[in-house]
């Protein structure tokens, strides 16, 4: 039966990639509201061949909408999340404000779709992009040998900060390639030829982007034993994050053991070919593509029963738009 | 007294850093002797206000020389370097040769300069860039509580793989950025805004770059005991390497010890103010200067007594050129 859907957000980075990816799968849809600021209201967005005006989001936005699919910031979501849920909407929230509430299921519906169904606040909350891809990637292995430690840095894209991040990188390369000063708008240093760690502080010196790594990872799969070492790095790359990702479990994993697992493991696609020049995950392939990248796969030299790998996937389709509507489908359809 | 210097590479990445670096630091030199192929003999390269003549290295090329910096890959240092040493120069060899050579000491001045004392062939070798950063970073803390098991993983600029990388990377960012197709010339795939595993195949599926984290560090350290898990990806930076550590030790270490440790250790600039925008080792800052930048010293948060921290240093100078000149004055001046 057709939805009514609401986009909160429809006009940045995620919300459009939700526009896109709820045409792209056929989502079926009776009537499709974009929502974003009253400095957005008027705008036009292409969809399904036609266009959608954006209205102005407010209180009386979501009556008789089925689904309300949330990526404007945490405060948005925060304020309108609950409007949504109480006007019968079922929410499906892209920002970090709901994440860590006990009253809302954190789902990857690879992993834990189970959790989406007690949802006492009504609204389901979308993981931050980065633990997505791992969990995807590391719960066939979970499953089997439970695990017990894990030590993730990330190679992560600037559209996980938005649109004007990505600008902002490519004028800023522009510059540095043309020999100007460069001068960065959104990034609070050089990130074009550079690297940033992630500036949004959290505790004990870790950054916000961190402890979603840590906290998500645990809640998604139920397991507040995991323990987790987390570097969160920024590339300069447009699209698609990357990990490199050292497991330890409860019992001994291997490489090969591993492979067979995530081999046809949904949302997972293993290159485990003999390695050669190119033959592995990469950013720029993995944009625009849905799937969970997983390669490199070795049987860690140091610590029996460890591996490590090497995990990339797109982080505005599986690390939210394509993430926020497949929960939908699971739920709604 | 002063020297008469060979630099056999002269017209390479690295090479032309040697040269720089003996001037800069007013290395004294009676004769220098700029040596590459016979395809670049005659091409003439700046020093010290004036120019060099670039002479074919041959069988003769060492007649008289005090020192021998060799940067022309392993074949050419496997060939002339056991002639250079014949002809009573020292040698010290940047590439990976005589790395693991029970008979050449592998040499990072601030680490284990006493190792370069004995040398059987008369050759040292130069370690690779990426381990010796890490090393200069650990030394301290090896020395306070004994190392048990690194975990690394590498973020390194395209200039390790010498000047045509760069130019790779450059022309293939202006492509991208134009919406032209992308032509590799130097690396097997995309590099402009996007990632590369090391292609260079080693045992069990890690890569040679890979090896040489294990292997040179155990042998710098002097402790075959160290486990080492090693990740090393291609990142799209001009120069200066980065690596994203994490130590466990076999007595417990803290971030705060380990940064007293660090503050005012020889060769490195740690960066320990609160966290703060910005405020941690980048490439583009470290690129072009001679420290080894360490920061983002953090408690691990599943593993007592663990480690996290951020090792950027530019992979030329500390890495290579900077550093065979620094062991050439520790043992001939």
């Amino acid at each position: 039966m057709s939805k009514v859907v609401a986009v909160v957000g429809a006009t940045g980075a995620v919300g459009r990639e939700m526009l896109a990816t709820l045409e792209r799968r056929s989502f079926p849809i009776a009537r499709l509201v974009a929502l974003a600021s009253p400095r957005s209201a008027g705008q036009r967005l292409p969809f399904a061949g036609g266009e959608l005006v954006v209205e102005a989001l407010g209180p009386g936005s979501f009556v008789g909408v089925d689904l309300a699919l949330f990526s404007a910031g945490a405060s948005v979501s925060r304020e309108y999340g609950p409007i949504a849920a109480a006007a019968g909407a079922l929410v499906v929230d892209n920002s970090s404000a709901w994440r860590m509430d006990p009253g809302c299921p954190l789902v990857v519906p690879e992993v834990n779709l189970e959790a989406a169904r007690v949802r006492p606040r009504g609204i389901i909350a979308n993981p931050n992009c980065s633990p997505i891809q791992m969990v995807v990637a590391l719960k066939p292995l979970h499953d089997a040998a439970r695990l017990k430690h894990i030590v993730v840095s990330t190679y992560q894209a600037t559209s996980g900060k938005g649109h004007a991040a990505v600008e902002d990188l490519l004028q800023q390369t522009r510059a540095s390639l043309a020999g100007q000063p460069v001068a960065p708008s959104v990034f609070p240093g050089e990130i074009a030829f550079n690297l940033l760690c992630d500036w949004t502080a959290g505790e004990d010196d870790y950054s916000e982007e961190e402890w979603k790594m840590v906290r998500e990872t645990r809640k998604i799969l139920g397991d507040d034993a995991i323990g987790v070492s987390p570097t969160t790095v920024r590339v300069p790359v447009v699209s698609a994050h990357s990990e490199s990702i050292h497991a330890q479990f409860h019992r001994p994993m291997r490489a090969d053991e591993a492979k067979a697992l995530l081999r046809g493991a949904e949302g997972v696609v293993l290159m485990d070919e003999p390695y050669a020049p190119g033959n592995h995950p990469q950013p720029r392939q993995a944009a625009g593509t849905d799937p969970v990248y997983v390669g490199r796969l070795r049987d860690d030299l140091a610590v029996p029963g460890a591996i490590n790998m090497w995990v990339v996937s797109d982080n505005l389709r599986k690390g939210a738009a394509l993430h926020a509507v497949q929960l939908a489908e699971r739920l709604l359809l």
